[in-house]
């Protein structure tokens, strides 16, 4: 192919000069209009897959610099990300936050970061006041209490693309990025079986999220193939009081059916359940052996160290921005409705 | 004093007209210009002490509904503050973050976190980019690289008022908020002295930092007092990498000259003393006596439960950000040059 024009080479231009002119070009080149090269190099859904591969060799025979993106990049008013999550003084999403920065800062983008402290009305006013325009997509980690989408929904349809991270809902349309939370836990529970537990109880605080729901399964499981007793008071709920969740553990551990495994499917729950058994004088692993989905950087030097599901939290932060920046720098695309699974690894130490 | 004038309570009124209405009244009622009026309400350098307490005694007395406040909240365009720290995977970064949340959310503003992770050239970058308006007030913890303040002048210089927390600079005039470093320091390793040490080591990162300093300067201090022998490889310093953090540890341990006792600046450093001292199987506190400036939510279930320095992170982030609001909801004042003390407490536990 024959270059039958002139590049506008030697008078200073501005960049969207430049833009304009080589669109111009690669058109008059095609025999296209320019609008179906413009939608063509951003790869909008109005333009078949034939016309946008024509258009886009041309573009790389003619050194096109292809200022679509930059544009598509201009438009967005904030270059601003939010993450909306419960919390930070939490070993999981504080090292998902680093990830997500790690992405976002490559990308030039500034993060917000929202916390919903477990409060579902706090949740839905931050999603409802993130429709302004303040935040170009949002990654999003409910809280225990979210029960219902709608404010989800609400936001996804005010034109800001949502990415659910590690609390997800499955009901909502969108990419979801997490971890294998019912084969963990499964493979958690059946550890304590195979180190001769025999009677195993559960600590959670949500009935809401999947995610804890999917733990007890994969616990239920284990529990029903190895045709273990399933005890009721061997599912303990514990909430946000300290006080409360110490007492329910203690009363656990204080009853005539006492367990001799305990797997904690919430890393702050494995601090009381250390406390409680200090205090009773139960040995762990000796008396009581001790499971839990955890990062805690002082796992190993715990008394006694314990075996922990250890969740990809960095990996997750990161996967999950960067499927979010798929779609904040390509127009007209929509994500892709799928969950992708990072798995969390079984850590075994002493506890067990 | 009787009211000589009508209040405009017959029509509908827009809020601006309100404003400007009453503020004519209290102009005309007082003898003063408008001007003067609005400066005093808004708690103007300009306008002596005598005028303001007038003002305000009529304003009080006419029930003048301050809508210099909204008016000057308005007229900051984010209502959004910045956190520039170096980290959340810390504990207490991520709770003195939670204290800022609590005061930002009760004034309605959102809360952009920007993380350094140690990095001068990234602590400046940011500090740049907050000129452009983007935040109304931005609170600073710098980073260990931080020697010089000019870029925090500059941002002060801009209009943009800057509150420090944890990690001050004395050399910028402004709002500091910390808890009592050298004291703090100073009186954990008397503990240690009193608890039989006579060999204390000291474990540090930065060398910039003015809480490392104090923080050093405190055992010294405690040091020279009880007469012990200052020994020049009991100052180690340590940097972010962990194995290098652990080589370092371990050839003090092994060293002929071995410490009996730890004061651990640093909370990481914390984790990386008690792994060394697990694999050279030395026993805390009968072979070493460890204490640690921490807030682990599982200082109390280590092996053995470490004796912390606490500090009043969710207060430090709380007492920083009431500090800011201060500035930030009256126009013209300037923020003190004054530095707040929030004390950390001893908490004795068996690694001592």
């Amino acid at each position: 192919m024959s270059l039958n024009f002139r590049f506008p080479n030697f008078r200073t231009i501005s960049n969207s000069d430049m833009s304009k002119t080589n669109i111009r070009a690669l058109a008059m080149q095609l025999g296209l209009s320019q609008g179906t090269v413009s939608k063509a190099l951003k790869d909008s859904y109005e333009i078949s897959a034939a016309t946008k591969k024509r258009v886009m060799a041309a573009a790389k025979k003619l050194n096109y610099v292809p200022n679509a993106y930059a544009s598509s990049l201009r438009k967005k008013k904030s270059k601003t990300i939010a993450v909306v999550l419960p919390e930070v003084a939490d070993s999981f999403f504080s090292v998902a936050i680093n990830g997500i920065e790690s992405i976002a800062q490559q990308k030039g983008y500034h993060v917000l970061i929202y916390l919903t402290h477990e409060n579902f009305a706090k949740e839905k006013a931050i999603l409802n006041e993130l429709k302004s325009g303040r935040v170009d997509g949002v990654l999003l980690s409910v809280t225990r209490e979210t029960k219902n989408s709608k404010h989800i929904f609400d936001l996804q349809t005010s034109g800001v693309p949502v990415v659910l991270f590690d609390r997800v809902l499955e009901e909502i349309k969108t990419a979801k990025v997490c971890t294998n939370d019912f084969d963990s836990s499964y493979i958690a529970a059946k550890h304590l079986i195979e180190r001769g537990c025999t009677k195993i109880a559960y600590l959670s605080i949500s009935k809401n999220l999947a995610i804890a729901n999917e733990r007890l399964e994969g616990y239920k499981k284990a529990v029903r193939e190895c045709g273990l007793l399933f005890e009721k008071n061997f599912l303990v709920a514990c909430n946000n009081s300290e006080n409360y969740n110490y007492a329910v553990i203690k009363k656990l551990l204080c009853s005539s059916n006492r367990p001799n495994g305990i797997l904690v499917s919430v890393e702050k729950l494995i601090i009381t359940t250390y406390q409680v058994c200090n205090a009773l004088q139960l040995k762990i692993p000796d008396d009581v052996k001790v499971a839990g989905f955890s990062i805690f950087p002082s796992a190993s030097i715990l008394n006694p160290p314990i075996t922990t599901i250890c969740q990809p939290a960095f990996e997750i932060g990161e996967t999950a921005t960067s499927l979010l920046f798929k779609i904040l720098e390509k127009r007209g695309v929509e994500l892709e409705n799928k969950k992708i699974v990072l798995p969390s690894t079984l850590i075994v130490r002493s506890s067990t």
